[in-house]
């Protein structure tokens, strides 16, 4: 049996460590190519490119490995991998990642890494997104590559469905205080955001975000009840916004 | 009482004819104080920008009415409008829009002037976002506004809720063929994308992305189905991705 096909993407940009981890994990179960954006495009959600054109260059950061990195989004990235750099292959598998800083609950809809990971999802890929609780360049990896590894696996072991996109986020711990996979819904948490207001060189205001991250939410189902109780969340996502229950209430403004 | 204090905002830049006819419907029912791009910003999605400062000018361009523009995207518009500008107020209702071009169905998680309105969701702030299927510039919104009046009307005699997040779309018809609104779910429709390649003037590939809208899921009470049959169609939706289905199925990876 040939070798299943891995396409390695995130949106932290093709240099930063976490994607070379996942890399390396990824080249253990198959034959791994890679299409990410060439600078840091985190938070960009679920953007694409539509008014103007995407670069799209070979690369060499990881030997052995086929790389290639876009100007675009990580949406774009995906979709420059099926419809360019793989058009006429079968992509087993999408992993997204390893981010540098949590996707869980909320964050999920600001993240370029489960974006692009969803992008794949829309075409019938398994796609599986990846993120570590730190945000430091020197985040350590290491602990998370076994569980990673296995959350592959079983994936790659089968038929693609709906809902086999997974949010897969990781605790900050060293390994013997790693506690296992848990598979969770999104927790109902939410940002409080401040603009931090401030002048340029020139005397003119700007604003720059920021924010704290607030949750009421600690039901032991959730992906933040298991992420602080030292467990991997696993949250099966999809692309799906209806909101069911409210259709109902609804109706008398037809 | 005193009239709602109304947000409007757009992903198409503050010089669209849709945020104009918007903020003519909006003045109507409230005190109406736009927060919108200074530039095209179609296919952002929920893209914030943090890694650089956000400008935010007054300008002038509809008479009366306090108008903001700002660098950033339609999401980080709503938190400059919320957090800034209207900083101590209650806002009563966010309107997005009106989007040259429709964001049914999937196309909801592509667009900037859903995830502006979902921002507000966010929030707690009710919250609609408005789409005709017209991608001119010289689209005829007139047909449109009295609907829009209606739903925004019904929207601000009640409290918020979950749920009150509106995705309507809109026909491109005469006022004479529009048959109404419906409420609905988004239809399950798909992208199949095309990369257009070509040569910059040095010579150098660029792929400029493309792609037709197909839809397999004909059912009666989805968006897609409503909008074929005249009517404009209303979709609640909101921010909780988890695929519940999909949490008992994976239960043996833990």
């Amino acid at each position: 049996m040939s070798k299943p096909l891995i396409l390695v993407t995130n949106d932290d940009g093709i240099v930063a460590p976490g994607i070379k981890a996942l890399v390396e994990v990824a080249a253990t179960l198959g034959e791994v190519v890679v299409v990410a954006p060439d600078s840091p495009q985190s938070g960009k959600g679920h953007a694409i490119t539509i008014h103007e054109p995407l670069r799209l260059n070979k690369v060499n950061p990881f030997p052995g490995i086929e790389s290639w990195e876009s100007s675009g989004t990580p949406v774009d990235c995906v979709k420059l991998a099926k419809h360019v750099v793989l058009k006429d292959r079968n992509i087993d598998l999408c992993v997204s990642g390893i981010n540098h800083g949590s996707n869980a609950s909320i964050n999920i809809i600001y993240s370029g890494t489960m974006s692009a990971a969803m992008e794949a999802a829309l075409e019938s890929i398994r796609s599986i997104g990846f993120s570590l609780l730190d945000y430091s360049f020197d985040a350590d990896f290491e602990p998370a590559k076994p569980y990673i590894r296995k959350i592959m696996g079983y994936m790659l072991a089968r038929p693609f469905q709906p809902g086999y996109l997974l949010n897969v986020n990781i605790p900050k711990l060293p390994s013997d205080q790693l506690r296992g996979l848990k598979v969770c819904r999104q927790a109902d948490a939410r940002w409080i955001e401040k603009m931090i207001e401030g002048r340029d060189p020139a005397g003119r205001p700007y604003y720059w975000l920021s924010g704290d991250f607030v949750n009421n939410d600690h039901q032991e189902d959730t992906d933040i009840w298991a992420l602080e109780n030292g467990y991997i969340s696993i949250v099966p996502s999809m692309h799906d916004l209806t909101n069911y229950p409210a259709i109902p209430t609804l109706k008398d403004l037809e």
